[in-house]
Formats: structure tokens, sequence, C-alpha cells
């Protein structure tokens, strides 16, 4: 079990809407995920006067929603934009995104955390999403967040985990749910961030522009679940055979 | 389905016997894996009476048996134990396993040939244990191996995937399926395998010394459905976004 | 040339003090290096009273001294202990440094940033050693530092280059010098930066701890200069022999 | 120094040929890299009849030639093209090479022992060049081969070293000269390759085909020096930080 401020998930596989195909490969992609926690852009939604065309078909009485403020550069952007959110009634949680580079959609360390203080302080539930920065991280989870959000990779990429070294650090020391955010791109990828302990993963990409799009949402839905049993279960320790006395870089995990 | 000589399998996860604390847990985690192939070395069982103790509790009647030359140093000893192995009537296929290098327990490449060529000739079912390496994989096929079973890493290392080119480049050229063997270590791994387009994977190690073995067999018999449906749904490209026409790495820098 | 502030560099490679098991081999190892730049922790030195019994042997005059605030858990502190560097004389540039997290010693960007703003508007020429986040780095950069220092990875932890995609896109959008700070633990790890365009590296334990600390000194000035002809003559692009046209990674497999 | 048969070598960097765009840049990166042995493809040039065109402008008397036996698809071509280069004067040592796949340029396991074998019955002073497989180096070694030279990756594909776990036990169980040949793309793979503990390496494309040959030869030559001094210094143990007992992978290859 999840838990996200005054929320419970079974499921840890967050997913993104809006750049699938057609709203019924969206749809069916949004089932086979067995997601619980449908995230969009407030930014790139008729939002503003209520629509809720962007779910077509969608059951939303199902879901938690959790809009971004993408599009956001600086904190005050991404405030009103969470504002704009909660306004519209479509808002269970916020996750704050404040980007600082254009080219590699990168977030802005300190607009980020000016952004998730000022939402903390109005009574939002705050998910950030943040480089990979471990001092960041912790500051974040300082600051009150919610959950902290680390990228794998750039939005969209597809890389995968680049620096797993960051990443478990943020792990270690998280006292608050930690969901690996952007730059996933393949169920390898999401049983990965699960086996270091992460509490949860978010996809968008990644299945919505996949080949088959619900067969992918289907392969993350088991990739997450082979992850996190793994990291449960406590993989063996890796080894040089040649010297079988000292274990080479990631032993495991749990226990 | 994945069809090796003239069996038919609806798992792609072997799994080996013998390394678990007792028969019991063996037994739990041959369940939870969904396994239809059971490996197990010939040499370390008293096999030569035909005894099936190794299998406490497992309804052999519903299982392919796949006996491995472990032990074998050079290919007369392989065919040899191959021999004992199909007497005792626990043999639906062989594995051929001839060891190189006591160290990293690696497979001698010339001897691993010739076993294989030899027991082929006298109407087994062959699937050979190899190194990744990309021609003696591709001899292996042209011999007439029912699969190749290119190491990810040393047996029991749980160093996962050394070297995803390698084993990328074997599958490629393959004609008959691919099984990565030796060195997986977690879920993860076995995603990663799957997802490259293996056609199946064989572990021991990595569930019969997880801290919890049963869990870990759960976990993965998922990764490999994960990796299977990744693989067959179509991942998205790795981009670097900040040059999407280029290729990730490498490209000359200056100029 | 390497131009930093008002200085002129001939050697890309900058050397820490301090850790040296005597002053013999401190000495003999920053000849080697033909370093021209020698860096210190303030907080380790008998400074304050102006004493240098700390470069005993070496001819400072042949160097310019780059005081780090190594110490400082905030801005203030950062502040504070260049003004002190600055009151002795012994400060040609400044490194800022403020850590985050004492199990890692990765550093805090957001207090990182304010200690370099406030001593940049006090005039110091100011280094900044920072995480490899790129939008801090570039922050850092607009803030108009004269040299950003990315860390390879943490502080005497010896893993090299641990995300050498964050690397490159900070080495891309830079304006001013990077050089590299913190993780390089061999002299490979020395020509990778290079070749990805650093225009220098500062080393400490790496020459300091290793063996034979002379010779590791000769090897890391021999390998800043093979990386930076290798970056300067144009590396091969890397490529997948079997499928040439297409980059070397991920691309979906199926369809 | 380097002795491979009777041979004695300063240099650890040895160069192929006729890659390059005029035979005036051949020289000058020839005389750049300092390398002491230069290696041709007998299949490649006119010499049977004993022309030395393709070495223009360079005086072979300052170099040990080694020609190999690249288009030889078996054992029995590559005895024969071996003896050609014999017959022609111009062969100091020659280099085994028995290609198995087309597209990939990797060896051929069985025919590379076979062709060694017999060409060392014959006399000749062996280099062979061979995949990263670990056991088949070592029959290699104990065939009587005077240097073993394992690809980094594959030929032209500037990769650099795919495989650093069988590299290095190549190298722990070298009785004779390791020579990393083919792959390497940089001064960072150079410098790499020689700090695991190679002899030496083998350049021809990261040099012939680099933006700027001359330069990159001077690079290479640096990059080895810098990479043994590097290796015979004792590099610092890799650590994670955060559990400082214990190190992660790649701990000082000498001392």
């Amino acid at each position: 079990m999840l838990n996200i401020g005054s929320f419970e998930l079974s499921s840890r596989l967050m997913l993104g809407t809006g750049k699938y195909e057609n709203s019924q490969v969206q749809k069916e992609a949004v089932e086979a995920s067995a997601t619980e926690v449908l995230t969009f852009a407030v930014r790139r939604m008729s939002i503003e006067e209520g629509s809720t065309d962007a779910f077509e078909g969608i059951d939303l009485s199902r879901y938690k929603l959790l809009p971004n403020t993408a599009g956001a550069k600086n904190a005050a952007e991404a405030v009103r934009t969470a504002k704009l959110a909660q306004a519209t009634g479509l808002c269970d949680m916020v996750k704050v995104e404040v980007i600082g580079c254009e080219k590699t959609l990168l977030p802005d360390p300190v607009e980020t955390l000016k952004a998730s203080e000022e939402l903390l302080a109005e009574g939002f539930t705050v998910l950030t999403y943040t480089s990979d920065d471990v001092v960041l991280a912790r500051k974040l989870q300082e600051a009150g967040c919610h959950a902290v959000m680390p990228a794998a990779s750039p939005i969209g990429s597809g890389l995968g985990i680049i620096n797993p070294y960051n990443l478990r650090k943020i792990i270690e020391q998280a006292e608050v749910p930690i969901i690996v955010d952007a730059g996933l791109g393949s169920p390898k990828d999401a049983t990965e961030a699960m086996e270091f302990g992460a509490d949860g993963i978010l996809l968008n990409s990644a299945v919505a522009k996949a080949g088959r799009p619900v067969q992918m949402a289907e392969a993350m839905k088991l990739a997450v679940q082979a992850g996190r049993a793994g990291y449960e279960a406590g993989r063996i320790p890796k080894a040089e055979l040649a010297s079988p006395s000292s274990p080479v870089e990631g032993v495991s995990p749990s226990k």
C-alpha cells in the first residue's frame, strides 16, 4: 500500500494522459495499467472551463487526479497553475513542475523548491518533480512535500535511469514516498526503479508512444509488480567470482 | 508459445533445482514461478539410481526435465553425463555445459561445440550453455542445437547482462530459441533479457538464494511476462532531447 | 589556454593539497602534475595566522591559489570563509563549496547559488562547486560565476563520471569554463572528462591517496593532455556495425 | 618494456596502416604516435609483389611489421595469408585474424585457435585477435601464442570496451602480453584499457578516421602513457560514501 498525503493507493504506477493517438486507446491503456492516479497538464487542457474532454470515456470517479504545472517557468506560474487546477475540482493532488531548461526539460531547483513551499503553505497535497540532485530531494522532503518525484532522465527521452547512484541515495534517505518520474522508457526501467526501492513510478510517453500502448500498459503494470516483489524478496548480492569474498556494487536492497 | 525441439512451452522461465534451503521452499518456488522446465545437475544427484529425492514433493509429470552436464570439463565427460541422465528416464532435453575456467565457471567454446555436435548426432534435444561470444552462438545454431543459452554473466554472479551488445547480436541472428542463462540476479535483469528479444531465461541462484525465494520466484515470473510484453509492444526510442536527430552517444565533439 | 576571470592558465589540471602522506610527497606530486592552480581548504589550515606550513617546500609564487570553503553548510558560512582566505593574502580565486549532505558531501544547490552571488557582488573571482544538475549549472553561469565546477561523483569516491549525460549537457550550454571536480579516480576518468569538452579538472584524493602519488600526478597530467588533444582532434563516431544507419541503443525491437 | 616473442618494445601502442586519407597524413600520424609496430592487412596490399607503396614515406627499418590475416574465413586461409606475408620479407610477427561474422567482423573462435596452432608449429611469432571470451583467451595462451589480442568491441565500431569484466578476467589470468585490439574509439578508451593492466593496445580507425589524425595519434600516445602510469601508480579504490566500509567494484589493479 502506497500512502501519499491522505490517499491510500494499491497500485504503484501513475499514468499520464494526453499523448495518445486517440481517446479509445488512452482509455484502454489506462485500464490495462490498473493505475489509480491519472496525471495531466493543466496547460494543455481546456480545463479552465472544467471540460473533461481529455478524459473521454474514462470514469473519473475511479481515479485520483494529479494535475501538473507543466509549462511553468518559475514558482509564481506554477502556483497559479495549481490554483487553476484546484478551482476546476479536478485536483486531488498537485504535481509541481517548473522547467528550467527548454532543451532538456529539466527542472529549475530553486523555483521548484519555492513553488512547493508556497503550495504546501496553502494546504495542497504536493508531489514535486525534481532532478536527481540528492540534496534538493532532501530539501523538498524537509519542506513537507508529500512525495518527491526525481527524474530518471529527461522527460520523454526514454533513456531510463541515467544515474542509479543518485537515485539510490535519494531513496536511502527518503522519509516520504519517492516516485520515479520522467525518462523511463521500457518495462526494464520500471522494474529497475522499483528494485532500488522506489515507492512508485509515473509514466507517460513510454506507454502512450509505444508501438502498442495498451499492451505496453499491461507490461508496465507487471514490471512494477515484479520490481516491487523483487525488492521485498531481497536479491542475491552481486559478486565477482574470482574474488568471492567481496561483493561488487549493488548488494541486496532489502532486509 | 516457446518451441524447443518437439516441446511446446507456455512459460518462458526455466528454473534450476538443488540450491534451496529445503525441499519445501523449492517446491513452493517452483510453483510460484509457473515454470514448465526444471533443470538439475546430473552430477549433484544420486541420479544414477534413478532417485528423485532432489525433487521431493514436486509432481514431475507436470514438468519437462532438463538435466545439465555441469562438472564436465571436456566434450567426452559432457556426453557421458548426458547419457547417464537419459538412462534414468529423467531427461526430456539436455543442457550441454562444459566449464573451461574453474574461477569464473565460463564455458570452453571448443569442447562445448564438440559435445553439442556429438549429442545432436545421437538424437538428443540439445540446449547449449555458452558464453556471449557472437560467432560461437551462431556456430552452435548451425550445428543444429535446439536452443542456444548464452550467459548473461558468470554463473551465480548476479551481475546481470554484462554485455548487452553481444546479447543483442546473438538474438538478432538467431533462428533457434535463445535462452539467457547464468548471471541474472534480479527481476530487472530478467525483464531486460526479455526486452532484448530473448525467447526465455533460465534462473537458479537468483531465486534459490534470494532472501525470500518463493516471493522472488513470483517476481521473476512477472518480470519475464513484463519483458516479453514490452518487447512485443515495442518500446519508444531513446533520444537525446537536445539533438533529437542524432544518436545518443559519441559523435565527434569538435569540428 | 584556459582563461578564468583575469587569469590565464596553460595547464588544465588543478590540484588539491593537504591529503598527502607528507609534505615532500606533496611537493613532488605538485611538480609532476605541472599544475598552475593549487587548492586548499581554508578550514583545515592554520590559515588565519597566514601560516603556509601546509605548502611546505612549495614555491607559492609559481601558483595561483584557490582556497575553498569546505566545511560551510550554508551561504553565510561560505562567504565568511572566503573572506578569511582573502584576508590572509593566499587567495587568487575562491572555490565556493557548500555541503548539503554529510554522507555524500554533495552540495546544497540553493545555498551554493546564494553564496556565489554574494561573493561575486563583492568582487571575488568565483569558481563554484556544484552537483551535476544541469539547470543549476546554468544558473550559476548566469549569476556571473567565473567557472562552474560540477562533481563527477561524490568527493573522494573515485567513482568517476557517474552521469555522462548531465555532464555533456552542462558543457554544451556553457559560456564559462567548466572544471570537472570531485569523484574522479583514475587517469581514464580525467581523459573522459576532457574528451567531453571540459575546460579542466580538479583532483585531490585521486592523486594524494594513490599508491604512488607522484607517478599518479604524472599520469594525470598526461591524461588531461590526452583527453584535450582527443577532443580537439575529433573522435570517430560510435557505430553498431550491423545496422550502421541507426543509433546504438534502444530502438523499438518489434513492428 | 613490452616483450613479444623475441622483440623488445618501448612503446605500448601498435598502429594500423591503410585507412588514412593519404600517405602524408599516415606518415605524420605514425610519427606522432611514437609506435614501434605497424600493422597492415596482407590482403589489401599489393604485397604479393613485395611492393611497399602502402608505406610511402615511412622508413620501414625503424618499425616492426605485423601483417594480419584479415579476410581469412577459416584457419587454412589465415595460414596461407601468413605465409604470403612471410615470403615478402615484410613480416616480423603475424596477427592471426579469422572473421566468423561478416556483419560484426567478430572472430571465429574455433578457426582462430586452429590457425594459431598451425602457425606456431611453423615457428611464427603469433599474436592472435580474439573476442573477449575468457576461456578462449586462455586456450590461445596455452597453445603458445606470443600475445593475445582481445577485441574491446567490433572492429571499427569505436564503442570502446563493452565488457570490462571479461577484459579484466583475461588480463588477470594472462601469462603472455594482452594487447587490446579493435573497437577502441578515443583516448579515454586507450587509457581505460591500459589502466586495467593491458600490456598494450592496437589502433587503426580511431586514429586514421579521426577529424585530425595526426593530433589524435599524439593524443593516443599520451593516453597509453597515462593509463600505464596510472596502472603502475595504483588508483584509489572506488567507494560508496554512504557505506564507507565496502568498496564498489574496481579496486586498485596494481600493487
